[in-house]
């Protein structure tokens, strides 16, 4: 039997992206020490890189059809299509986006479109993590990227959001903080939201802290939703929380000018955590705000790499879930000595 | 002779757009009376509106390519994209996205594929408004979108720049202020910046006011650029200025930083006004921030119409130069009374 790039990966003890892009030559993120092990296990087990690329010839346009919502025209999610873009362009390949805007009739003409293109994969993306209804005509190997297919039957990625949750509350109890809010959206779409809410109760129990329903508080999910629920948590003088978890970096935005306002500083007198890492806001803030990202580049990455055949891990039962890091800035302290 | 979309404009008094609009029934944000006035003027001047449906029947994929940069992986200026793909689905056509990086190869490649697949029409868009060598292969018909071609030979539509400038610092003027500052960017790539340079001295001499060197001041392109040259301008004492124009929305983001640590108020101390009108940003500020919008959407609509044959405005030697209005929050007020 051909040794297959998983083979490799085992041998070589790395993931199967590492021996792909050291098989072909992407190697810039890699070590050299790796690099060596991955092809030394590629010579111990027999693989042959060439298979990969007799593969690719033979498709037949090169291109790959990406059908988003609006991820194109809007200021969040791109790094999705970055990733998607880099990975199809280290495999030769080109991307053709269109951008539905949720409009069934035109994901139906893109649909057309592109299968009347012959494009070699197909990749279903919105522009946040939700269940979506596969429309009709999509291939069977289409790859849905940042969504759930309802009844699965498709390969999907999206963020890991419960323990992306946790990893927030843990970085605030770490820092000593008992009082913690989390600072959740009124939206009930996102699947996000409950996720995080979950993540939020589990590392509390984790650390034997009571859940105070007080400190469960919901808003607009906008710097000026933010700030307004924030006001309330403040308000709550003694009984405040000396650290808030937002649901996003834009109601941590909000958060940000409540404290200022009741000249609060951050985070000497209460630690702020938002989620999303979005780009031209989470590090510009004053002080530059920790949180936790959005691994839209890997998912990006991730779904391209399996629509075209480079990868075999996913499976279309459920989702594979891509870890939501930390990013340590500074809005994050020990807690105040006293709260007044 | 037959009548033309802009006879219809001109016996009705309004633009070839909202004649489009109403001509393929796409009518949401018209006025009743002027779509009313417009299927009067259509009959009046004889035009037959399926001269235009029969132009588009006979073309033949109903597709149209747009090359971007990386409008569509950074979160920039995504509504060029929503407004040219509005005007596309008005008119029953489908956009292929390509967004190049801005590699040759990948542009090559996207030019060759869009070909291929016989897109009815073309468009080539850059982030931000620059100067751009057509790359070989584009059809004679392709329009450029934020990007002047060196040499001519196409249509293409830029901000008008040197009048937002100009609108910027008319903006301070009316509001009291002779010590204005222009917070320009160390970056001279962008033409952006000299010419918001020209309306700003431009407006300076209007108003009799003698440009001071040591207000024109650099810094990067970022919150943390602009909070370096803000610091430099509140140093200069008595004589700091009690107004300062920033490049971008970013870098005045950095200059509300620094204003908030030297305890200034904003607009009380010093007014501020930015550029670009950035979503999730420029409104989001404390105050909300009066800025100069891009006219990202306008112009994407506009390549769009151009693209399709429906205006017919606009011509191979100069770019259509769109308005970049000003969009009034709450950063700007009256000089303070004394400047300490």
């Amino acid at each position: 039997m051909r040794a297959r790039i998983s083979d490799v990966a085992a041998a070589a003890g790395v993931s199967v992206t590492t021996v792909s892009l050291v098989m072909n030559g992407v190697e810039s993120r890699i070590s050299d020490e790796t690099s060596q092990r991955v092809r030394d296990a590629a010579r111990a087990v027999g693989y042959a890189p060439s298979s990969l690329a007799r593969g690719l010839r033979t498709q037949r346009t090169r291109t790959v059809g990406l059908i988003s919502d609006q991820i194109a025209t809007t200021p969040f999610a791109g790094r999705m299509l970055a990733g998607a873009q880099d990975v199809a362009r280290d495999h030769g390949h080109l991307v053709f986006l269109v951008n539905t805007d949720s409009d069934e009739t035109i994901e139906q003409e893109a649909i057309r479109a592109l299968t009347a293109h012959q494009v070699d994969a197909m990749i279903y993306a919105t522009m946040w993590h939700r269940t979506v209804t596969p429309p009709a005509g999509l291939r069977p190997d289409t790859v849905f990227l940042d969504c759930r297919p309802d009844g699965g039957g498709f390969r999907s990625t999206v963020p890991d959001d419960r323990e992306g949750g946790a990893s927030a509350v843990r970085e605030l109890v770490a820092a000593g903080h008992r009082r913690i809010a989390y600072l959740d959206t009124v939206d009930t779409l996102p699947i996000a939201s409950s996720l995080r809410l979950e993540g939020y109760l589990a590392v509390l129990a984790e650390a034997g802290i009571d859940a105070d329903p007080a400190l469960h508080v919901r808003g607009a999910t906008s710097a000026q939703g933010g700030r307004e629920a924030t006001e309330r948590l403040l308000d709550l003088g003694a009984d405040r929380p000396t650290a808030i978890f937002c649901f996003n970096d834009r109601m941590a935005v909000g958060a940000y000018t409540a404290a200022h306002r009741r000249g609060l500083d951050i985070p000497r007198d209460v630690s702020i955590i938002g989620y999303d890492d979005q780009q031209l806001i989470a590090a510009e803030q004053d002080p530059p705000l920790t949180t936790i990202a959005l691994p839209h580049y890997e998912m990006g990455r991730w779904a391209m790499e399996a629509a075209l055949g480079v990868r075999a891990d996913g499976d279309t039962d459920a989702a594979y879930l891509m870890e939501c890091p930390v990013i340590r800035r500074d809005s994050v302290g020990p807690p105040p000595a006293e709260v007044g």
